[in-house]
């Protein structure tokens, strides 16, 4: 095979599709589905640029490293620009509830569970997914969300906020025990909420 | 080197000490350093009775399979037989606080902290250990302090329960998120007391 033949299958050639409108859109969608289907560690920039059809330094060019790849990869599921001031907004005796919905509807879909997933699954193991966590979920939605609420220790709020919806994470979609894997997600709204809302609200 | 020399290293011979008093509790201590150091899956029970200096059959003599093994090497620190009645000893209205104060201490004690460190690290990835956890931790320990409340939904209760105090071992002392990960221990049983007593308790 020479050179100039077409490739078909291994690195793409560079096409003009490269820079072209959508090929962001189209790296960010694989790189989701190579998370979601790899796991945190096994997922490489190369990788995720060979599967979306573009040149690895295109992938730099957009996001940067490969933890930041994965922190726009779940970013398109929280979108913390337009979530944190929409769980902010509305009576603050409600907040708990409108978290744990927010929470709930993001892993019931599965479209944006399966990368979660796989960050959940490396953070218990591996360092660098858990400084994604830390970051992208803690810092970027749930501090925020309890700075707006102007309470004193924003951070440990934030944390045990987090600490719940993570053993629910946990129980509900990974371990999957019985009746919590199948119980209504309105029931675990109704469970949750106000465990929420006492964590971000109450003294 | 002749099958008669002694050896040091390696696969122990037999010794008359395998069946005295005191093996099937090294083969427990044995076993929870294994686990703790090694995690779930990289155990073996041969490489426990290397460790611990005895045959594996001794090991399946004692204990069975390796889930066997490691149901009773965290039981050890679990104790149901002793902690459930304990905990539902007292006051209907604290029965949150002691399940939290028993759970804090388990978690804030280095040797009995390793090797549940390593379950949990290994239920979220392997079946195998997670159905570990689902039948000793939360049949065994919370379903029955559920039962002993006579509440509706025991089950559901025991793993609303058991998810806020897997949150917290992931968050703070898993990922070590700070400053969850530096609070004073009371600080924690003060948070979580409430969560547990509205789930084991409340409507």
């Amino acid at each position: 095979m020479s050179d100039a033949s077409p490739r078909r299958r291994g690195r793409p050639a560079r096409a003009a599709g490269d820079t072209a409108p959508g090929a962001r859109e189209r790296i960010l969608e694989t790189a989701r589905t190579e998370f979601a289907e790899r796991g945190y560690d096994k997922t490489s920039v190369r990788g995720i640029a060979k599967a979306a059809g573009v040149d690895p330094a295109l992938v730099h060019h957009y996001f940067g490293t490969k933890d930041e790849v994965f922190a726009a990869a779940i970013e398109v599921s929280f979108e913390p620009a337009l979530v944190v001031p929409a769980i902010l907004d509305g009576p603050r005796e409600e907040v708990g509830e409108r978290l744990a919905r927010f929470f709930v509807g993001v892993w019931e879909n599965p479209a944006t569970r399966a990368p979660l997933l796989a960050v959940i699954r490396s953070a218990v193991t591996h360092e660098a997914a858990a400084t994604v966590l830390r970051n992208f979920v803690l810092r970027r939605l749930l501090e925020r969300i309890a700075a707006g609420l102007a309470v004193p220790d924003p951070r440990l709020r934030a944390e045990l906020a987090a600490s719940q919806m993570i053993g629910i994470v946990i129980l509900r979609y990974v371990v999957r025990v019985e009746p919590l894997a199948s119980a209504d997600p309105e029931r675990i709204v109704a469970d949750v909420a106000p465990t929420l809302q006492r964590y971000l609200t109450e003294a």
